[in-house]
């Protein structure tokens, strides 16, 4: 059985990964490729990359133009895809890659967007444990035509530190993470900062100071597991001298009332039957390269018994995991498809 | 039906590449994966992105452990395939990434590799048209059980100038070429100039003065289409700031028999139905992003008639179409497979 | 004694290698910044790498605010230098780092540039021989008030040639170019082509087909010392994924009427008194990292006798010998100043 | 006046950071030139980049060629230093890059690099503050004739916290820093992960779980200012994909004793007269590309009030600042001569 996608944003980052990714998935046939202003013009100009869809002409991203398609990916800059998807009909799969709807909280949207919150849909992050008894978020994916697509950084700092949260290893409210992200995580737009000259050679930090908005998303998932507990994240996003990537360090002070070995061991067990997150072999790092271009989450558990802290350690490919990889994978559990679906776990590298 | 596959060299670039493809060829079951110095260790440990296979326990690199399966592809240093092959039984397909059994000329590989010529088999580049009919490389490699992998810069640079030289658009004693390639073209060798602080932000020429091992074996495929004529070739490689990927400027005197818009049509022509290459639309041009770990050629042809050269641009993954990507098309066509199978048009962007 | 020195387009990348050098100028003091769009602005919130600068108000790029410096820098854009020029006194100094002075046909300035011709000033090339007998241009600048800075393309390509020209050694009409800039050459201008994430791992090529408009001031320079020769040359430039530097492959037909190491000595022999230009020794090859930041060129010249050809390689640094330290050095020629004052022969390495 | 400087371990990052800045320093004059595996070969085939020494001829790293110089720099491999040093004449500036000197607890050095102690030397860090007077090291370096270098990594940490600890604003058992290295922090050993195609487009993290060397040295200095209190550290350090630079992201629990805006001021006032070191205006973060090849630190300071965390961020080059630079300054300091002697506020960008 095959069905048909609509892809809109198809000219930026996220929307060029889920064609790209689509381009050999089994059961999928690409129906609109649309976009906003470049409507009109061969996709092979603006996404070179993408030859099995070089000639495609992009449509306008209408209503009309996606309507009619089993399924429809929305890479749409913030605050757009409320609209679209409210005239859609009920049974279409939509998938969104924007924020719109990932947050619970009118209130937190309302502080870090600064827009009206256009409601909340389930969260597409299969792997992750969102109750103390090991439930994963793909239980509640299942049948769903409406989805969430996480940000980039929550799906590697919630996979790295949930397991923690929930078996009550660290304390929720001493979390601290930093993490390196390439630059196509701030995607296409045109700002001086992110011209290659300015980006290669060079490291530099921004959002800093809890304004992030990914830090509520965050909070909202360890919150799931804190079973009441108050959880707040000190969050610093840094941009790093690549196209792709983001290093994740996750650490959090242990609260001693497990043995380090056994938070450690909790970790491997709980994605030892996941297809995409693995707990490397002890020693073994994360590595962004490892996983470039894959669906792949790299994990790695240290305890540091001399600070007190856990540090977990995350690698994965921000526009594969991080968005379209993972929006696609959301799409295969929502339609019933075999999760893996025309996804990969192995890594362009070197 | 499946075929199994032994890989030799596993934990080399090229090696770790064709595993990285097979993992999803749908026809393929990788057996032996081999190596020499690191047998007994886990693939995890050594090619960390090839998830896949990360519990994989490495076997010697012997005939022994090659022996019994349908396809075994030699990824080892040059000079080693040609005992191995010798004792492997006829029928077994063997696809050398080496150099060993590229030359036809004992001379020229004596002269360049120094030492004995190991013989020549079938020339792996399928699209190569090797005469002045247009027959392709492709209809030698049926039903063989011998194929020899072309080198990653004749790969771009012989698709890049054959046609030309077979339409008699160029003097083929005046032919320049200039190419860039990514750092993995030079191995897991431990040189200090390969480590990553000198190569980041640094461009240098290398086996400068028509001294590179690939110059002769350049000149040898487009001496197929040379009818007769004397083909000499001035080569200087490049080592750009990149894991990946070579960018050819492959340039050459025109003779003046055939008008410029002739002769990008002729190109156009001669690469239309190739799934492979590709001449891009008039303005847009090649990059070696566009094409990463991919088995996509992307090219450009343009005619200088001010300075009286064709300058033909293209753009290859060293490591995909260049290697590991070129073997196993080659490999789907001796097998009688479909050429495309296990392989992608789509790179890996941005 | 000191110099008064002011500095129009401070906000760009030239402009603002211009005062990091002047910086540690003993005999310059920094007048005027000078801006267009960003006047009003501290210097130090758009270069914040000059630090000695960091407090300046940049001011607007007229008459009026250049006026009154010994010494006038001007990097704007291409177009705007002769106006500003022709109304500042003859006495100052005034150094063009845009093209707008470099060419003395009209009619190539046209054909390339596509609007009237500003006029000819002096070729700011200290180095390059200009006749057969050896003669340099510095000569040609000693007590200028108006110097045209080379593009950075036609620094490397004419020192890497015009030696071999004026010998006599390689057949003028057969001249082959290929350089790779890092993308700083480009500017800051938001283009999606110069993005991060596009740059990073990624080499391509542009103005193929001798369109670039460095062709004809590349031929031009060689036409000083071809002695009647006609001067033509292929020029594909290639941007590669670092912020700086050039390594340029220049080649050319040998004409044969000088042996392989008589060409090379000839080279080392012109440039043996030189403080920024060198032929390393035998062997070694340039590499833009070792002249990063540097005004220093390195130069090495092989003859290809198989492919009758000569070979020469130069690695230099767009921004520093290839724009503002090249307009340094011609200033303290200029001031009669020791032509070294201010500037360095080594690079930032690794 | 001119003193005479030998510098031993002139072949590695280090030796040849300290021969680029001296080859511009007014008042020094190189004179031995020293290496061990190396030594009788031409610095220009080791250290390209260096112009002004490239024939000189490393001599042999003994203390034969190293006595009879005002000054001695040891880069050497850590353990080395000791010996030397002790047969030095008490009248030398001996300047150790290595980490033999920088520790006062012989149990840290111990336990964490499994060898004897050699004792403790004048820590190099003239910025620093060193007790709750705002006493600053570089008083206990004046007249001295034996100076340890900082480690990169302690350079940035103690200049980003020091201030904050030394006010009682951070609790100082609750400290955790993530920091980003270019490669060549980890010197010019030839290993798998150093790779070019390995350190390319990718971050990892290394050293993870307090066991850094660099640890112990980040405590000790923030020991000084702690006014008895304990200090505890997690420290995470990464590999970024760039040649140098180090961004630190530095992150404490506020106590709540000092209002945030008093915190930003307390570091402005602390660094105002500082020539190396500057907090950025509000809003402007610190880059690693800013401060390329200068010995100048860029600080953030931002409090996170939802967290209760205060976060620095800061910006130096590993080579310079962090190894090289501050051994000049330091040397500067020793020799009675102006503290920015040889050295530059302005980074090498873009």
């Amino acid at each position: 059985m095959t069905f048909s996608v609509a892809v809109s944003g198809a000219t930026g980052y996220a929307g060029g990964e889920v064609l790209r990714l689509l381009a050999h998935h089994p059961q999928v046939q690409i129906g609109a490729v649309a976009a906003h202003s470049n409507a009109g013009q061969r996709l092979g100009d603006l996404q070179p990359h993408l030859h099995a869809f070089a000639d495609r002409v992009l449509v306008d991203s209408t209503v009309e133009s996606l309507a009619g398609h089993d399924v429809v990916f929305l890479a749409l800059p913030h605050g757009r895809s409320g609209e679209i998807a409210a005239q859609l009909p009920e049974g279409t799969i939509v998938i969104d890659a924007a924020a719109d709807h990932r947050l619970e909280s009118a209130e937190a949207w309302e502080q870090f967007y600064g827009s009206a919150h256009a409601g909340t849909w389930p969260y597409g992050l299969p792997e992750m444990i969102v109750d103390p008894h090991g439930t994963r978020q793909r239980s509640r994916l299942e049948g769903q035509s409406r989805i969430a697509v996480p940000g980039c950084y929550p799906t590697g700092s919630q996979l790295a530190l949930a397991p923690a949260v929930a078996a009550g290893a660290v304390e929720t409210t001493d979390i601290v993470i930093v993490a390196a992200s390439g630059t196509s995580g701030a995607g296409k737009a045109l700002k001086p900062h992110l011209l290659g000259a300015e980006v290669m050679g060079n490291m530099s930090a921004y959002g800093v100071g809890g304004v992030h908005r990914h830090t509520p998303e965050i909070e909202q998932g360890l919150g799931w597991v804190a079973g009441g507990r108050e959880v707040t994240v000190s969050f610093t996003p840094t941009l790093a001298p690549m196209p792709r990537g983001i290093l994740t360090t996750a650490t959090a002070k242990l609260t001693g009332t497990m043995a380090a070995t056994a938070v450690r061991d909790f970790y491997v067990d709980t994605y030892a039957q996941e297809p995409f997150v693995h707990v490397l072999p002890e020693g073994q790092m994360p590595t962004t390269q490892a996983v470039l271009g894959s669906n792949h989450v790299q994990l790695q558990v240290v305890a540091d018994e001399r600070a007190g802290r856990l540090i977990v350690v995350a690698a994965l490919d921000n526009l594969t995991k991080g968005t379209a990889g993972g929006a696609i994978q959301s799409m295969n559990i929502a339609l019933g498809l075999p999760e893996q679906t025309g996804l990969t776990q192995q890594g362009v590298a070197p």
